[in-house]
């Protein structure tokens, strides 16, 4: 917690918390995303996957609930509605699950996942967002 | 009918049609969108999806099958055609799959949506032509 | 502004305003655009553009300004994050520049678009985040 | 001509035209691009470009304008349609402006084409219609 | 063999062998692709699907497999890192799954594969990266 | 030097170097950047650009010639083609200009760089090729 705050701080200095080492980092990553997706991240490396893709995993969390997420300017729920959109823009159907999970947990309604369909429909068009609205269904499925 | 024609006026002068409120735009679109399937185009709640969702289907059916689709400046086989050739390129493949069935029911033939696929393969390249040509395999297989 | 008040509620309850034609609903649209990007918003006919250019503008506002902006269930400050997220993922540097423009005047800071391009370079990466950055940037010294 | 034919005939049968070098095929293409065009279709080796990038030319032109353009299984006007559409919704404005050329040299008119982007924005959205119609209004002022 | 060597050569030269036709170049294509996958390319015909499905498997096969890969400018293992980075990006996952396969049978190691995605996720973003990584996490499954 | 190497080792363990700040960090990456570009990576404010634009140029930077190219897992030379084949597939002109400069300077040869975007042509299609094209052709004139 004084953690968090520290290392907060330490961003709006542009700065990392001193003293932290890759695996800190990752460790304060995925405490930051279980604490937005109100779960526990779990990455398991696969069948046949090579140990190297732990770095995939670690990196690619570091970059995103590390380095960008817990930063002091702008709030979750902001940051939430963002990472729908560009997930939902993009077409990825598996990480914009996780973003919609992360809104739900974060105070945004569905109701507000909706208006941020029509929105998109209207910016990236029906067929995206038609296309993108199916994970949004499947989403709310699970929540109700 | 006659209100088909009206409407279809109307757009040419660049006003929709009169006295219409937003559901009878909706009715309408319906109405095109059943034309051109050669079948209902049935969109229920899913569930925990909340009421602002018929929003979201009333909006985006407006927008294309109302606003665009029976404008007289372009017959529908070449909107089928172009409906086909956006929703590949997108790689949406739920959307492609409707454009698909449209692009069959509006005098477009299996061939020439191979033909679109070639044209496609050379100008959007061949791994997007070849993801988008499965949803194509499922569409031939239901008209079969 | 009982229009606008009026209109909003229609949205709400799934209508458009009753007797709203085309013309009124591009009005209204264009009113929004001019409250949202606290400046008319002008799109002039190009040369050579024929006439039916005009219903190009008029859908396009119509959908956008006209159908999702004054909708109640998301405030401007969100929608204008999440319009700026759509076009920076897209990479369309124009519509972006727009959508800058009015995520300025509606309160978001140009330290929280930093952020969200932050953001941006997170999920959609570095290269994408770099390019539309440099919208950002232009959009930057026009308000300095 | 007969040659042409004989092509267009030797691919319905799956065929090239037997005997053709990769510069018979490439001299053919060029040959189809510069009707479609109206114009012929000069790709001048780059200042500091190795002679390799005529490989790049030839084979991009072959691929499309001889390996699928000639093709008699669907006109040059669906064609055109359909090109436009690709161009326009991968955002590629150089090739987009070579075949909003060749949709108005193939009987196209500009009506049709504001018609196919009044389409494209509301299947692939007003940021992306927007931002391709930029080059549509740069080729409708030389036309003009 | 000593075709292979001579269409090699005939590449370098700008030139296809001559008195190849459309079968015997898309023989050679299959060929090739049946030496990079370690196992025979085959794609039959679908339910339903017309004859002219034919002619864009050879055409697409012969773009790839005829025309690129066999090309002397570039080694086998550069060609496949390339074109999973082309796939990866594009999220087109059935290409990918191929691409990822031809890799693995080129050469490259499950580690460089991974290497490629940590590359992928700063570049092309987190999204995109996990998106596609699924993908590859099935692929090395199948290889375990 | 040694501490490159410690970095990278430290990479292999799935760690960053112990002891090193965010600032460190950016200064590794600058250092890395200007090894691979052959100049300094200068990323100056822009006019009007808010203080914490130095956070978006330190954590892209850091994420991409930080986190990534320093990796033994995969040379430069394959990294700099597949930076390439995800900015020209991403169609991002400024990056892809850096990302060939880096090419360029890594080993890879023009008539290398000119091989890829054949292959990206028959992967990701003509029109992307050719448009991202046009930033080799410049590429090629600087360094020419």
């Amino acid at each position: 917690m004084a953690m968090r705050q520290h290392r907060a701080h330490g961003f709006d200095q542009g700065l990392r918390a001193p003293g932290m080492t890759g695996q800190d980092d990752y460790r304060q990553a995925l405490e930051n995303a279980e604490r937005l997706l109100g779960q526990p991240l779990v990455l398991p490396l696969g069948d046949g996957e090579p140990p190297v893709g732990e770095d995939f995993r670690r990196l690619a969390t570091i970059h995103t609930f590390g380095d960008s997420w817990p930063r002091s300017g702008l709030d979750d729920r902001s940051r939430a509605l963002i990472s729908v959109a560009i997930a939902a823009t993009l077409g990825t159907h598996e990480p914009l699950r996780g973003q919609l999970r992360i809104a739900l947990n974060s105070g945004v309604t569905k109701e507000e996942i909706v208006e941020l369909f029509i929105h998109l429909s209207a910016y990236a068009g029906a067929a995206r967002a038609f296309d993108s609205y199916q994970v949004a269904l499947a989403v709310f499925a699970e929540a109700s």
